[in-house]
């Protein structure tokens, strides 16, 4: 090879190589979601840990580390450079841990998350407690090894690698603030809707009519599906890989609100992934920003556009032509179910005045137990009195419903939840950018244009990739780092103007 | 590790890893076919070329060289010396060619077969023969390079790829018996059918009927749903894993007929792999004896069972059920329509009875291009010369339903062809043998009791894998080696009796 960058080539080189079998990896594990049948469980579980121990020994081996250090010195362009920062990040976090440490983490987490498939329904704290015990003892003892490395706080560590930058001073302050104004907000809110007659579809919902809606909107909303498929799993998701997106949803008839504003948010994180920069695909820097980033995408397109008044307008011919004229189709009253807000205990039922308060207490809760100033015996006691602090709702006995309600925990993902709320607020700071940059804005979408939204968030988050550090991405998107002044504003002229 | 088999252990857990990577390929691979989106292909292709290499070099890795020679030597029970003796097959075909001539290799067929799609349909067999030379030059390179390291004929080196054991002296002598006593076979046949009125079925006949018969008769024939799945592809094959068997079919709604024969004929080759010896899955014992076997299955369940009168008598009522009471859907009108000989041009579209000469003819003249006795220009007028001889129809000019008809030559696939046509014999030598061993076997399927069959096929062939050789398979399960007057027998019974 005559280049003037060797290392940084062979580098290159190798993700290219890793990029090749993550496909194989990301289409079995969409097939396993979307279509394995039962007993294909175990020969599939013993394939996948073949692969990922294969690519953990790709990404960790040693000669990598030297060529890192080679590469440095090299003659890189800006854009190597930046890739060049990207592959030492994901190499720092392949390495960081000790491989003994993360066998311990794959036994205790798997069997804490099986157990919890039971558990949960049945409503066994009792039994679950002993087991999430375990898992949070090796959470800790993995966030106190990165921040050794690191110098970061144990918590920052563990969410850094969600959400590189990110750090608790930060989200205390956003959080904290939010944790203010939220509960009357929701107050006032609900006192609003009170006034508001909303009539409710009658089912049934034919699923297959349903699928032919869902997928005239994702065709509306720009997905290619001639590099994407969408498909039915039980836990709707967005998977394969950005040169073949797969988008899973899941549907029931009696209901299909749900579902559509479902696959409009996994449509959000499929455009992301279509839109990553082709020419860079398999290079760290050609991969999403961060979990919070991906997360702006999808709520871009579920709450800034698809709960959007001209948005939904659109939407009510459809839903009309698709299961014939009901009272409840009109585009006012069809707004008014899609932005209905209730208090409830379950997270991910939640609407978008709400939904903010139950990563809050997700946060407070795990940032305190992994730095040591609560231990699990305490979580029942603060999630009651959290849950009626921040949203009036009683949870006391309820742990199925309560901490027990995500599968986070059990598998050891600690330091995830605000990403959601993090993404919220970023959906919401691009939007107020657009609207500055573009006044008609609400006037075209109403319109039916929705190419504004497109070629912006394609021009500024989708293209732009790995490129930018997160608070360098929003500064030249919006002109600032993260500022949650546009949630809070997103919120009340949607649901108090 | 304590043991007294440590080379052979060590060589087993390479091959559950060989088999576990295996297995995402073959996910992939299905998908690639019933799934993938057209703008997935390019990266797709990639990552299955990067396991490909990836497996290619496990399979070569010297050290397995050593480990089998090691393993010689221990104190092996009988099943883990045959799964020693096709470890060392495996390894000997794995290694049996240069890097080099398998690179050319590739390159030159992956034109050819590009290149071939678009000339097959444009008839253009001046644009394809100097392409299909450059395959010819490469695969007769391969087969004096196989030949001088297996002391066999050229021919019999790329034969024992597919069907191990397998030699010409033996397909001259059983291939010659047919083609004396076939066409006189064919004109008898073609007689008697003249005769006899054929009501053709009243479309159309709506897909997901279509799909929903094929669901129901692939349960009546045993396969596991709980362990596979049926899908649509372009072409149908059998594919997945032996965990997770896959089949597909196609459908076109003005015919029914093909599609549900040909999910018969799959679901032969996916109980053969749902029933390989589950306690041996990943070494190579475990795996299906060799492509006529399996064709074996797939013909024992579309051929010998799926076209049996009796069974033909069980289908009426479904199909009526299907589709509504047409006058075609009588059991002896429909078994006619299954039964239907008449010579044609295309192979993969022939009956049982014409389906031999289009392999015959396609042998003699592989093995004569193989062997140097013949260049690519004589095939034409070879080929004309056989199609008039063996079945009366005249091919002149028409390329593109000739030797341009199959992708096996363009994509290099050599000594591949007999296993179609001795899989059909080894399946009328198996039901000749239940018929001796449970003379009321036809009076059960006829009743509607399978299990005999079934019963018969997983003692017998399923489940011995690849623990005997072909020979010593054929012998212990219906007493001799393959004798093709089984077939002729069946062929004379079923269709002048
Ligand atoms: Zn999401
Ligand atoms: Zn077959």
């Amino acid at each position: 090879m005559s280049t003037a960058t060797p290392a940084y080539e062979q580098l290159a080189s190798t993700w290219t190589r890793l990029h090749n079998l993550e496909h194989l990896q990301a289409i079995a594990g969409w097939d396993h979601a979307a279509n394995m049948p039962p007993k294909g469980n175990e020969a599939r579980a013993a394939a996948l840990a073949e692969m990922a121990a294969l690519l953990h020994r790709m990404r960790t081996d040693p000669n990598l580390g030297h060529g890192l250090q080679c590469a440095e010195q090299e003659p890189l362009s800006e854009e190597q450079r930046a890739n060049l920062r990207e592959m030492q990040r994901q190499w720092q976090a392949a390495t960081a841990l000790p491989e003994s440490l993360v066998q311990r983490q794959q036994i205790v987490t798997s069997r804490c998350e099986h157990a919890w498939r039971q558990q949960r329904p049945a409503n066994d704290w009792a039994g679950f407690a002993p087991q999430l015990k375990e898992v949070l003892a090796l959470a800790r003892e993995e966030a106190q090894l990165l921040a050794d490395k690191s110098g970061l706080r144990p918590y920052d560590a563990l969410m850094d690698r969600f959400e590189p930058g990110m750090r608790c001073t930060q989200v205390d302050q956003v959080f904290g603030d939010v944790r203010r104004w939220l509960p009357g907000l929701i107050q006032q809110v609900i006192a609003k809707q009170a006034q508001e007659d909303v009539i409710l579809p009658v089912g049934p919902f034919a699923i297959e009519k349903q699928r032919a809606l869902c997928e005239q909107v994702i065709r509306l909303l720009g997905f290619d599906f001639e590099a994407g498929r969408l498909d039915v799993s039980t836990h709707p998701f967005c998977g394969g890989v950005p040169e073949d997106v797969r988008l899973t949803t899941r549907f029931r008839d009696d209901e299909f609100i749900t579902s559509l504003m479902g696959t409009i948010h996994e449509t959000g994180h499929g455009r992301y992934e279509q839109n990553l920069p082709r020419e860079w695909l398999g290079q760290p820097m050609a991969q999403a920003r961060s979990m919070a980033l991906h997360e702006s995408q999808s709520l871009s397109f579920e709450m800034q556009l698809g709960s959007h008044p001209g948005f939904v307008a659109r939407l009510a011919p459809m839903v009309t032509a698709t299961f014939g004229a009901q009272p409840a189709f009109t585009p006012q009253n069809l707004h008014r179910l899609i932005t209905r807000v209730k208090p409830g205990f379950i997270r991910v039922d939640a609407d978008e005045v709400t939904y903010p308060a139950h990563v809050i207490l997700r946060y407070e809760i795990e940032k305190a137990l992994i730095e040591g100033e609560v231990e699990v015996d305490d979580i029942p006691a603060l999630w009651d009195a959290k849950m009626m602090e921040l949203l009036g709702v009683d949870t006391r006995g309820n742990f199925k419903d309560g901490a027990m309600q995500d599968v986070h925990w059990p598998s050891g993902l600690f330091g995830y939840f605000p990403c959601y709320s993090l993404g919220a607020m970023y959906a919401a700071q691009w939007f107020a950018t657009m609207r500055r940059q573009m006044p008609d804005l609400d006037a075209r979408i109403g319109a039916g244009d929705l190419a504004p939204v497109f070629d912006w968030l394609r021009d500024n988050i989708w293209t732009q990739a790995s490129r930018w550090t997160t608070d360098e991405l929003a500064r030249r998107a919006s002109g600032e780092p993260l500022n949650a002044a546009h949630f809070k504003a997103h919120l009340e002229t949607r649901y108090l103007g």
